[in-house]
């Protein structure tokens, strides 16, 4: 379990929080896209990037000139925030309308990884987050590629992750409304793979 | 358009931005959850939520208690971020993969709504976001029911959208590589409505 702190202690629903690290990796896998937030003269500034992870840390990249990775590689405390949307949960009643989800908060500070091997190893396993198997036919990044990629990353130590799941939760006195009430999954699916014009035209 | 300001202004790949409120709605509309970012004893904290747009406002609730939605009625600094993932770009270099999204970025601070019938509207074009035409059919919320929630709203006033779309830009020189190259596509797909126990037995 991580260690519970402050910001990890869950003040509304609590059933609905975790520690788990397993949980919160499976989240973290399976989402694509991330928000980091940041403090900007005292504002925060929150952008979203892409996010894969390797053991307990999750990586993110940009280019050298970003000012996301730059503030990142300068030590900034972060918020790391992903949600996956579930379903949408339709009740009897107005007030007990919801969504399941299953939603990580990380925060931390990451690190700058710079030795070159590391990044690419880093990078492998972004590709193969995104179709599995594909790294070792794509063209491999040169020296100078990797040296104008920022690589960071934040260690898995404090943050939670937040569920809920299943069907409605209606007042006794609603049960007998007449209205449908149940979930309606929801769910990011990959569509037919569309072939740029070379690769059509090699085909 | 939006007026562009100093958070507004596009450093890296400004073809990819827009302050066209007609695109920004556009996202916002057909997203289900956004993060809010605030910052709390000087550190980031980015939160998931649903969000829901009424002309040029941006619509968030939550519990009275919730801390969320107390820190939003305090007239804290917010930034509310949208993303919506659209395809995996893989192109024939490692470094040339990417992805195509468009996302949102709002800055400002939120106002709370505290007129009943007011409220009630804004519930009313949430359900109608989740699920067009129910609102008539379900059990409308009760005085008690509005006064417990919390409804803040932001204006579209400060942000801006940034979109990636179309097949990956690989290098001249990688062309030839033989490895296929375009896009997946993907989708948030609504599955087969389940209905609970209660609705299934009633039918």
């Amino acid at each position: 379990m991580l260690a519970r702190t402050d910001r990890t202690t869950f003040r509304q629903r609590p059933h609905r929080g975790s520690l788990d690290p397993e949980i919160i990796a499976a989240i973290l896998d399976e989402a694509l896209t991330c928000t980091i937030a940041f403090v900007d003269e005292g504002r925060p500034v929150s952008m979203p990037t892409t996010h894969w992870r390797v053991g307990d840390r999750v990586l993110f990249h940009g280019a050298m000139g970003s000012r996301l990775a730059k503030t990142m590689a300068a030590g900034a405390e972060l918020c790391v925030t992903v949600t996956l949307v579930d379903g949408l949960v339709l009740a009897r009643s107005a007030f007990h309308h919801s969504m399941n989800y299953r939603s990580v908060v990380l925060f931390g500070q990451a690190v700058e990884v710079t030795d070159p091997a590391e990044k690419e190893a880093a990078f492998v396993a972004l590709i193969e987050k995104l179709a599995p198997g594909r790294y070792a036919a794509v063209r491999p990044p040169t020296p100078k590629e990797l040296a104008a990629t920022r690589l960071l990353a934040l260690p898995i130590a404090e943050g939670s992750a937040k569920i809920r799941s299943g069907p409605p939760v209606d007042d006794e006195d609603d049960m007998g409304w007449p209205v449908w009430a149940g979930v309606v999954p929801v769910r990011l699916e990959r569509g037919e793979p569309i072939a740029d014009e070379a690769a059509a035209g090699a085909s």
